[in-house]
């Protein structure tokens, strides 16, 4: 089959013909790729970053954000057949482990990453096993929401953490409303009646946040704690919703939380420095967030069927996985660009 | 009445004859002070480290940690009777915002302090209202439990919150067996079979600790992170428990932390840094922690009529008040200093 | 001033002059009626059947859905203001006892009932306090929310909880769109993307029904249990909210419930009655509720004020308040019959 | 191997050779019993009473609490290895639907259950899998702690959940001392310091309660619920846990219960029969427990190796089965009748 693998980094990946996988153990599943996200982790595994945190060995095929149709199954498989359509939960979890056995998937004590530690999407087909994957609704084209795999299950998981606190009178403040943020604001939307104030460096993001639901939109400038305090009363919001994490979203998000709020913190990059004094005084929490579980993406397929949570792709062949990486690193792409073998 | 008063910042407070305070809302009470504690934080206020902080106009009477018997009651007071001995809760709430109406007095927003932002406990009688008046169980002397009216409640309700998630797998490290920690580990004691680990510098902090309770102690040097690794199998600790915040604990702290663990800030001074990518990477969390609710105050009073949560005191005539300020500043307070009226 | 009286049981009421009430404690609040709903409560306290229950004393008024202006206010008033529209909520309440402590008003060990046990609003004024007033937004008039002080508020107290629990892949049924259900709908549909089914014995409030958000309407018939089995792939509803609790209802609702289901218990008049084997082998809940707390009524206004919560009203002068009962009575009231003073 | 089979109903079991279990499936786990409790189901499944519930086919094995030692391991398992001491969760579950994959074992919708539908504990081997065996602390011997793996875990389950929402303040009232009560008696002293209120037919049963925490023991007569009521402030408990489930014990445990009370019902054998309007005027709810899941058991084990949770065991050679049922038929087995193939 076809994919795209990295052979070393700071260079180019290569197309190129590798056998197809194969069902070795009795919980596999081989799917065929439908779409695969590309996504700016991939530019900083090309770059090197991912180099020992990932310890993977070269050549091998990235792409962690996948959909697609079941193309061959295991002997103890019984939760799909052949043919089904479905997206993929970004981690392969052992299922055996106290996390595992509490439904909290991302803390498995024993789970690969396809894309990140072992073979990706980039490419015909992908082998991942039973517990990580998720039928799709007639409705859902793989391609379609193969972007949700990853970035989309992390503001789902984060954003329906924070909405099963939040009450009708309650304000959130979402910071950032790009790739992930733009799909927290429809979740959000979709969960909570909360009054939703978004905040964003660029005018036209905030455009879209208004459309998706914002009920307020500010831009991030020196105001705009200030602006947030006025919109609450003069307390703050309950919630903080921060999409960014770095470059001064921190120290703002922190400025427009209401005493005993949450911070959750989604976006990362920055440092998160608060005087122990300011979190007992007020009693704030910091909420960290990592992607969701297997059942929070089935219940984020459901927004999705709905037509509640959409995402805009901009599709390209494989073989033009180049031209992806080169438009995503331009900052070209509208919405998420899709591999489409 | 006598009062002890603050009449200057960086000067000695002085015992003076004061008038006495008397019902002038529907909703006030009267204490006759059993006894108060000495606490740290008045040797801050002395200091003027809360002078622009509390706003408070000189003089005024400190002492915000205080037990005692109702001496009066305002024409609505129908919770306690003249006699009934009492601890205070240590704040004065309104009963009418949303917080108050929530169960969630620490944040009513427009409260009062005493001791801190009006006339305290160091004297003869204070007044409260009956939103600030426990009701003690006959066995419990007020001057044997004043302590706990702050310090202890701050302890209870971070422990109990705590509680309420961990199971009888999980373990917890508390990190700091002085004055609040030694009241933590044993609400820890009283409402969990949580494997407990006692982090402290003191050797003879960690012996009263495994007194009350801690299934392992552990000096706070280089190698107690690893110690903990260790004794968690490789994970970490579910919960850490805070009571320093400062001085190197937060590292140690954040070192022990299990994935997806919670991370329960109560101890203050230092800053929290932590790099998002660590919050979001491990998904962990951290938790402010100010004092308890009236509720929570009501709860502790029953584990110490259960004998499940003790303090040492030290006691001293009130006009002996320097002596217990010099001798606590000394680090010559064994358990706590209280001011006998 | 006038007030409908109740001078004996199963005797039409009286149109009274009465003496105006007076402000008698510090945190009383006197309020100007603006609509007083008119409930099926009432026609049974005419009947005499709250007669040893309530222990009320004749003559006295009815009228426990409430809301209008604040008129005067006792001196420890604090949270409104002569002149603020103002909504009731049904209970006055002792604010000191632990459950008010703890924001479970409904629970108050010391409460009073305005138009059940006390004086109530078919009245030009009436008397409460200040911790039973809910300010209202400007866009909401009295009359026109009037009804929500009680039906609505016990709607919205079992559907907020239940929402708490409800994940977007999971199914609700809502037995009964009549006067409580059809706020439940409107609620549920505000609250959360479930999926619900609604079932009534008329027709026309299944078009109702429709029209408020439900994706499945059906006729409470011999086959709905089946039908929901089908709509729920076989497994029965993750919640059921019975806002009818007689006539067949209960056996239905069970009937349509999944292993592990919670049933939601709000309309009443028939009995439960299920082997604790079908109990223990499904693991199912039975969750009683009564109307919702201070905090719950502030959160309905909420959804009021933002259009997502509304009633059809129909209006009768005070003097009228036979034709409203006869018409209550005779089913001839659509949506709710409100007294204006 | 040997194994005890029924071979028909309402006649004695038999003791068979049979083959030993092998490894068909990647997950499959093969146990050495070490003791197979010896249950009252048993003896339910010998008269029939289950015979169309588990559509089982003659002869099978009966005996569904067993511990013992890993003999051989599928391809896929990596939790076990040959040797460890084990314990079985009493179902065999799927991992693969929405409840496996949210912790709730016992809601599987594809699972069986050994010694009611397939081969059970009655035997030398046992076959089950990887998602059942919870390894046990070295000093946990099999045989004493097999009869924690039903009756046990049952009692952990609902215990623990309500723990979870007890406070130091709160009662709760335990009814039955017995099979499951006893050991209810021990996870709730383990969990909570909550006043805990025993009551039993069986004068010796109360003085057992009291050995094992009880605060307070009363017989199951006709003035119970007053004493209850009296020790509780005129109030009734905030929990009752109900482990007979008939006879009388649920008119008597609605009797202890506070308003806003949660019931726990456990045992099973009556009809739960309440009124709907006093489910809703004292808001009150009924909850349901089965067995718990795969990491409660493992929970539970931690409290036996901390030595909090013990039983007396009687035990018997596998060949001398039908002493052990008809000493259990006839009442004379102190604590619970053990198996030792």
């Amino acid at each position: 089959m076809k994919a795209v693998q990295v052979t070393g980094y700071d260079e180019p990946p290569v197309l190129m013909d590798v056998p197809d996988p194969e069902i070795t153990g009795p919980l596999d599943v081989i799917v065929k790729i439908g779409g695969a996200g590309v996504c700016r982790t991939d530019l900083h595994i090309l770059e090197g970053q991912w180099r020992e945190k990932s310890g993977v060995v070269l050549p091998y095929t990235i792409g962690h954000e996948n959909a697609g149709w079941v193309e061959a199954v295991g002997q103890a498989v019984t939760n799909v057949r052949v043919g089904d359509p479905v997206i993929l939960h970004p981690l392969v979890t052992c299922g055996l482990c106290r996390a595992c056995r509490a439904g909290d998937d991302v803390h498995c004590t024993n789970s690969a990453f396809p894309g990140i530690d072992t073979d990706g999407g980039y490419a015909t087909y992908l082998r991942t096993t039973a517990r990580s994957v998720v039928k799709l609704d007639p409705s859902l084209e793989p391609a379609a929401v193969a972007a949700l795999a990853d970035a989309g299950l992390t503001a789902y998981h984060a954003v329906a953490k924070a909405a099963r606190v939040l009450r009708p009178v309650d304000r959130a403040v979402v910071i950032g409303a790009g790739g992930l943020g733009h799909i927290g604001i429809q979740v959000l939307r979709a969960l909570s009646p909360v009054e939703m104030i978004v905040i964003d460096r660029r005018p036209e993001a905030l455009v879209l946040a208004e459309e998706l639901g914002a009920d307020h939109t500010l831009l991030a400038d020196s105001g705009a704690a200030d602006r947030v305090r006025e919109i609450t009363g003069g307390h703050g919001a309950e919630a903080v919703l921060d999409f960014v994490g770095e470059g001064g979203a921190l120290e703002l998000g922190v400025a427009c939380l209401r005493r005993n709020g949450n911070y959750y913190v989604i976006g990362y990059g920055g440092d998160l420095v608060v005087p122990t004094i300011d979190i007992i005084s007020t009693e704030i929490n910091f909420i960290g967030n990592l992607v969701g579980s297997y059942n929070d993406l089935a219940e984020l397929m459901v927004l999705a069927a709905q037509g509640k949570v959409s995402l805009h792709t901009q599709r390209y062949p494989l073989a033009s996985f180049q031209d992806a990486l080169d438009d995503l690193a331009a900052g070209a792409v509208r919405g998420r660009a899709i591999l489409i073998p």
